[in-house]
């Protein structure tokens, strides 16, 4: 994972914030959006990390992907309350300031007045920015997301996080989607492990992931494979008829 | 995350093997549900982590986590294809040696053979088990998971994995139970930061979480307060509803 051997595509990771993960309490909804939206753009998703509301945890995992990653996609904890502090930890983790933000301050004052809403303190939470960060828009509630280096921080909300993704996807580079053929092998892994590892063998170009599960009857296996190109991809699938029918 | 500064409770990891949970495929399930039974034990989940179906990737992951947590729980890549790579790799990332375990195939041979099932190099891959390592009884489909020091590594399937957890819960030890308190604040964040900030700060044993949500009609609060001491909780969540009363 380290070594970059290929320049293309680009990779990623998404780190998520939220004791309410951890503990079971909420069951998260935000990997498996972002996930679809950068497989759908063609950006690879590497890895994923859950951490708890701590600066430390923040700040370390925020880090590590950073480096490693051309993208990291955050989740959560930049709300107006006292465990909302993804803002403060990432700005300290690369080492910038942080203050309120006017720009974020002149899209929310107009919003609360137009709903009766005093901007105290806590509200105002929400316009802490670091300095230099490009914002991310919210026209769910406004209180913006922000961008510093390769790090897109959005909301833990699933509407929210899902309208700022929105907005992201727009600052992402165009890439070349990846393909997928999928197969329903109608039995299980251990009857097309052999056949599929020989198809894999002879299609490196080609990854096949095979994937099993209980239909509700018995014990079944989903092949997929994916490619970026639309040729190896499509021999590969021939391969693995032809293997499935023999085996 | 690093200065384990109270001995108690015991710290965990998950680590999720899956190429098919990055691609955004297949929706994760096993995170909330080990999460779940990790609170019900008293076993504080602190991180989680998402890899692809590569070796120098698993290797790294749980080498980190397992120096990191008391316990790590893997789930994924221990079938019998040749994208099921978990056992291989988790033998390597720790110096073990790796080979088809007789323990295992005594307790497959007997199954495959009551079905009919011919046991070929493919379906061994799932008898393949670091030396020394204890098994972890398989009660779906017999394969074993395994325990390899403080790693406890398991399927990626829903129903096997949930079987596994079942036994793995017999070999952890029991810790005091996190108790929790649940106030629907009936407003948004905004209106009742600053009340829970004070009371998190007189409350510093009770970990308060603030975590908005939309109910369909607006946005809302739902106010968590967690501890292990049920008196240190009760005055908490008296205090947070008297702040609420006049916030």
């Amino acid at each position: 994972m380290n070594e970059k051997t290929k320049p293309q595509p680009p990779s990623a990771a998404i780190l998520v914030i939220g004791d309410e993960i951890l503990s079971g309490r909420t069951k998260d909804r935000n990997i498996g959006f972002i996930a679809d939206t950068l497989t759908d753009i063609g950006i690879d998703l590497e890895e994923v990390r859950i951490v708890a509301d701590r600066e430390e945890a923040i700040a370390a995992a925020v880090l590590a992907l950073s480096e490693r990653y051309d993208f990291v996609f955050t989740s959560g904890g930049i709300g107006p309350t006292h465990d909302d502090i993804t803002a403060d930890s990432i700005a300290r983790a690369f080492g910038l300031p942080i203050d309120v933000d006017q720009r974020a301050v002149d899209l929310l004052l107009p919003y609360w007045k137009s709903r009766n809403i005093e901007p105290n303190e806590s509200r105002l939470r929400m316009a802490r920015i670091p300095a230099g960060a490009r914002l991310i828009p919210n026209s769910v509630s406004v209180a913006p997301g922000f961008v510093v280096g390769n790090v897109f921080v959005m909301a833990g909300v699933p509407a929210i996080m899902q309208a700022m993704m929105d907005e992201v996807v727009k600052m992402l580079p165009a890439s070349r989607p990846v393909l997928s053929e999928t197969i329903e092998a109608q039995r299980g892994e251990g009857d097309i492990a052999v056949a599929a590892g020989e198809v894999q063998k002879a299609h490196p170009d080609v990854r096949i992931g095979s994937y099993p599960y209980h239909d509700g009857a018995r014990f079944t296996t989903r092949l997929v494979l994916r490619s970026r190109d639309a040729g190896a991809l499509a021999a590969a699938r021939a391969a693995m008829d032809q293997a499935l029918r023999k085996s």
